[in-house]
């Protein structure tokens, strides 16, 4: 078990039609930047809850905060913030509205130019000492952004995708209301499994450090969104608990509880980022097109993991290690396509020349070394994404 | 699955020999005062490890904090702070030093006479608006009160245990190292496995309300206890790996990730609280010794939870209803046993006299609707404490 810091204070208010308790979470006379994607949020009334919430304070409107959120996009926001004296933020919408939100929060405080507030890396510490206070209201359960501190942003200039991530952008507070899910279409429920069931995945499948505690924690979230995802995208009539428990899975799936004592891949995640800037497929598409191919061409480095992974969560207990562990890979794509997800690359008609474009994106982005041991070079990376057509 | 909302702002630092870091995490001009329990965290160096990391900081201290801390002595410790200007606390020790500690950051800080701070009640919200800032330095894994802001109090002249909580009483930081609990002794090791079990019980075996995530992070602690505790207890050697998952799933049984979504029963608790009271019988040793007897005559009560806890944890999965529920509470009881942990109050040679004065006491401190159904009366809990003898 590795040693770790653990430190999340982000206030969570789950239940359902709680956004009155705003009144309480917002400082009385703070001028707040109400920031979200498209009209649903507007139209199923989210919105209009929100500003009753928010009572007599000054409220400020920023919609249009893209999928894969973007640095031109929110860079209007900024410029909004500091002509108008904004104090507070509030995203309501889900991973990008979020993700987007801790871009300006820490923009706007931050006296140089903001593109260098990534200081041309990956996963960044963003070189800032505050941020803008800021509260969510999820309303797609998929990224957990509504309880970390980290955020991807897209340079549509760079075609690049950056994360960074600070002690400052954490949110003070996110509503979670599980009835918020019921008008979300069948693909982006589907999309918001496998982007929690991957995030399980990169921070569980490994290699073994005696995480006794958290290897625990990770398998009962895999064990849970194999229970529930099927019911919750294939039902016609949402079920409460169930999208409770898809609600809080997906937070616990990325808040740090499952990052505690182990290492991290990751690696499907970076090559992902690359197909979405590529060919604009949903990110969490891009995961299950490749996580089956990630773990056949890696198997000998996750066998362990991947064998514990058979026997406790799916329970596979007979047959050889190869007999097993190929057993769990494809159940892990069987689920997926259960959903509706497909898990390759040839479902949205890419071929070999698009791998050599990815492998030159990841080559561009110095995405060289990836994953827990730093042993998936542009190399593996194009052996995983021919494996994966 | 129940509203909850959810807040934990404790920064952990976990591995070993990290105590240079207080030089970041205690402000430079701070005036700290270092409260311990006995001399063994001196003798074993941590004292002296703790001043190295505070440096140039004026350090007072305050030794003596007792095991079930009192009233009467933390008083000493509040008259300290207040005459030395003292701003900064940190706690050297387990749960009593810590949850010690606790009421001295709130007392320092309460401008009326300390002894209001619990309203009279049990379990209440502390009438403070503020507590002065405190860390911690766990050496004995049990009670969570590391990551969490509840404390339980023991007034000598009142015969009581009462037990506060407050949104100002959460530690700054906590360093868990579990190199710390090398030196302890094996009765303290097997109370703290029998505490953080229990903890975990309270929060899990009640009724079910659907919460799939807390009831799968709920098993996986009690998994990973049964796991390791009897190597930790009877193992000469101490493992690094056992003892930081021994560690840290103690601080997990109860620093609200079990809490969220589900109801609490916690009548364990409060009988034994009576118990340790009356006959000065460790904490720990009290709740093993109730809570075998506490399952079989709240059964039908706890029906479900009993079975899914047979099948989930213990992996019981024939006989009748009746015989893998009473083989789920045989296992459990050999499971206390096995680390040294009597099941009984016969092991303590109570009789019926004294569960009659447990009674009384319970009935004296208004304990008369215990558990997450409120049906734990008197009556009740006397048939409970006459099938533990």
């Amino acid at each position: 078990m590795q040693p770790f810091d653990f430190y999340n204070p982000t206030h969570i208010v789950f239940g359902p039609e709680r956004l009155d308790e705003l009144n309480t979470l917002v400082p009385t006379d703070a001028r707040v930047l109400v920031l979200f994607g498209g009209e649903s949020a507007r139209r199923f009334g989210t919105i209009d809850k929100v500003k009753t919430g928010l009572g007599a304070r000054t409220v400020f409107e920023f919609a249009g905060v893209e999928a894969n959120p973007t640095f031109e996009t929110l860079m209007k926001a900024v410029a909004l913030v500091k002509a108008n004296g904004i104090d507070f933020l509030l995203a309501v919408g889900g991973g990008s509205v979020i993700d987007g939100t801790k871009f300006v929060a820490a923009a706007a405080e931050f006296a140089g130019d903001p593109i260098d507030l990534f200081g041309g890396g990956i996963g960044q510490q963003l070189p800032t000492q505050s941020a803008l206070p800021y509260g969510t209201v999820l309303t797609l359960p998929a990224t957990a952004s509504e309880m970390n501190n980290g955020s991807v942003i897209t340079f549509v200039a760079k075609k690049a995708k950056l994360s960074f991530k600070s002690p400052h952008t954490f949110p003070q507070f996110s509503f979670l209301d599980p009835t918020l899910t019921y008008t979300l279409p069948k693909r982006q429920l589907a999309n918001g499994i496998v982007d929690a069931f991957v995030h399980v995945f990169e921070q569980y499948m490994t290699y073994d450090t005696g995480a006794l505690v958290t290897d625990r924690f990770a398998e009962g979230l895999l064990q849970t969104l194999i229970e529930i995802g099927p019911n919750i995208v294939n039902n016609e009539t949402p079920d409460y608990n169930e999208r409770a428990n898809f609600m809080w899975a997906a937070t616990n799936a990325l808040n740090g509880v499952l990052r505690v004592g182990v290492p991290q891949d990751w690696a499907t995640h970076m090559i992902g980022h690359e197909i979405t800037n590529l060919y604009h497929i949903d990110h969490a598409r891009t995961l299950a097109a490749i996580l089956p191919a990630m773990l056949r061409v890696r198997r000998s480095q996750k066998e362990a993991k991947l064998l514990q992974y058979a026997e406790r969560v799916l329970g596979i207990t007979t047959g050889t290690t190869e007999e097993r562990i190929e057993a769990a890979i494809i159940q892990t794509a069987v689920f997926f396509e259960s959903i509706g997800v497909p898990t390759s690359l040839a479902a949205y008609e890419l071929g070999e020349a698009d791998v050599e474009a990815i492998v030159a994106n990841l080559e561009a982005h110095q995405l060289v070394r990836l994953s827990e041991h730093g042993d998936v070079t542009p190399a593996v990376s194009r052996d995983i994404l021919l494996a994966s057509l």
